[in-house]
């Protein structure tokens, strides 16, 4: 095919070529990091401005000795156009697919922020738990047999088999934390509590197991499957998702654990910052309310579309109880591995790493990675999300 | 494409074209009831023979009117290839594949008899837990992310995706049978019993609902899909099954749960039969006997298989341990629900379906489904295999 990789030189001409902005001056400013996509934001001289992505054939964090394959930019693409349609509101919307260049373009959200980096200055969106709640709800019904024709479903399936973007998740959240994995990034200060304590933990490691063996074998629903704080922009009125490649039909919870885990993140990561400790309690009630809301929404959302339930089998409200008590136990379970695979795995999280003392960063890491343990070995038994946010309180607030 | 239909009158033209046997005298004979499939059996001079399998572009049962795709039939063998590859003496072999008349050529097994009609009269087959356990064994393992790379068993996934003969089991074993739906083929001395007891039981409706989910959504292993009875051929040294078209990766119990569910129909059946008491119980207490072997080879040579094991988040045998939890209740879950269907949904089996005193047959119906609603609800809390036999002999002997 005619795949190249569009350098920042080619862009105005392929904006022009593809009559993608109007006017004749455009400037073009690389925004991404480029470890897997070369990103691009190209504005005209009325200062309209589109993104532009394209997939890179390899992970550049790692030298192109991993290669991924480009149609994950056309995976990607498909399933912000499907969970835009259902949720429209607050996913980035895409402009244009060019499946020859492994290429989309999108809105512009420039105006807003990507979430994280508000959160670690203790931003607050008052609005966030309400549209992610819709987000996290809709996304996952109007995608899942609950509502979607189980042949349609299935064909849905087929073309969301996404198994290289999988392997990633499979390996750097399930596997790789939980023993000393050469592609782990650990921090010195931390090695002798891993070595000593949490690679010890071998019961961790069997549950641990048990999500991988869900998110290996569960086709429940289209998911995002990496949402976390990164991976939205939010400001006071709006929460747009973006950045969908590692879209699958996976476990329903995956989602709402991840973005559980990488919120829970943030609240611990304070520990080790110099904030006024009035302060940081204000933000942390905030952000333990924002936890009960999301979920609390979410649950009251998903009865409500209930009514548009067409299967026999699953109309009646007693089997969305059942189903909501799966859910809950696998959302805690899915918010603990990622807790722990941002603390010592390929990947970490800037709430905790830009923590420069490394003996002080160890030690948040280490309250991490505790919460998280017991978060995992606890989550059949929690009556509801307010017992889970006590539990956080009382383990440290 | 050049798909047609082949007749009775074409058959030997089409064995001589394609020179899929020696010889050059054939005869011919339809084998198959034709409901799905035309199926014939071509002998040559020799006495050599092979079987013909053509899948139909509708179901006869209810006419033309429920299409079904001739996919069906490359889906089939190559599910019969597949688990012919791990566990060669126990598959029908698949001699030729025909992708543009959805047509396949397997070894002939005429020498060897349907096991449900050797049932049925009491013929013990001694050796098929020791068959039937390898089969389970091996075509689960290898076809499932304990042993495959996760990258090619997600490509194999997508192969499978088989959404109409899924969509036959979804609405002819998990829904139809848990309410007065058209479809339901119902003795009229047992509507009684189903409107005032039997269709009452939500409680009931509720779990078989829980395991429609996992139909729907646990892609595990690539199981057979319709293992019954019907569809093993059998005598005193062999076994080989056959009739894989509802192949798909899904849940891997699946297959022993039908399998277990068809062998205790049989077992009650003899309840409206005219066989002598002590016959009877003799044959039953073979029957309990096999059950038990069955699951006890299955697991053991499932521990034996897990030395093969790659991924090392599910080496460990306690993994093989708190996965077998699932899995026998899973197994126990399938059995309750074919057995309900086998009694009032669409298709019976002759085991209950032979006595011809509809009252007597009512009778027999109604302890099937007593029975298969107590494992239903029960399936979580046995220790072991022999827990169940014993309370299945309790139940009756």
């Amino acid at each position: 095919m005619g795949y190249k990789i569009l350098k920042e030189e080619d862009v105005v001409d392929y904006v022009k070529s593809k009559k993608l902005l109007n006017g004749k001056e455009f400037s073009v400013k690389q925004v991404g990091d480029g470890n897997l996509n070369n990103v691009y934001r190209v504005v005209n001289e009325q200062g309209e401005s589109i993104i532009i992505k394209q997939a890179l054939p390899y992970v550049k964090i790692v030298g192109d000795s991993w290669p991924l394959p480009l149609e994950r930019n056309t995976i990607e693409a498909k399933a912000l156009k499907i969970h835009g349609k259902y949720c429209r509101k607050h996913v980035v919307k895409v402009l244009y697919v060019d499946e020859e260049y492994y290429l989309m373009v999108m809105e512009d959200l420039s105006n807003m922020e990507v979430m994280r980096l508000g959160m670690i200055r203790m931003k607050k969106y008052p609005k966030f738990s309400e549209h992610i709640s819709s987000y996290l709800a809709k996304t996952f019904f109007y995608t899942s047999d609950f509502f979607m024709d189980p042949i349609k479903k299935k064909e849905l399936v087929k073309e969301f088999i996404n198994p290289h973007l999988c392997k990633i998740t499979e390996d750097l959240i399930f596997t790789d934390p939980y023993y000393d994995a050469p592609r782990n990034n650990i921090n010195p200060e931390l090695l002798s509590y891993l070595k000593n304590k949490f690679w010890k933990r071998r019961y961790l490691w069997r549950e641990a197991s048990k999500m991988k063996y869900k998110f290996l074998t569960e086709a429940e629903s289209l998911v995002h499957g990496d949402l976390h704080t990164g991976s939205i922009f939010a400001n006071e009125n709006e929460t747009k998702v973006f950045d969908a490649e590692f879209a699958y039909f996976g476990p329903a919870a995956f989602d709402q654990g991840l973005l559980l885990g990488n919120i829970l993140i943030n609240y611990i990561s304070f520990e080790g910052k110099d904030f006024p400790k009035d302060k940081v309690q204000d933000y942390r009630q905030f952000i333990l309310t924002m936890i009960e809301e999301i979920y609390e929404k979410f649950s009251k959302k998903l009865r409500k579309l209930w009514k548009k339930v067409n299967d026999i089998s699953f109309k009646d409200e007693c089997f969305l109880d059942y189903y909501l008590e799966k859910y809950f136990e696998d959302m805690l379970g899915y918010a603990s591995v990622v807790m722990i695979r941002r603390m010592h795995g390929l990947a970490h999280n800037i709430d905790v790493d830009e923590i420069e003392d490394l003996k002080v960063r160890s030690e948040v890491q280490k309250l991490i990675l505790d919460m998280a343990t017991n978060i995992m070995m606890t989550r059949k038994h929690w009556k509801d999300i307010k017992e889970v946010t006590e539990y956080v309180k009382s383990f440290i607030f």
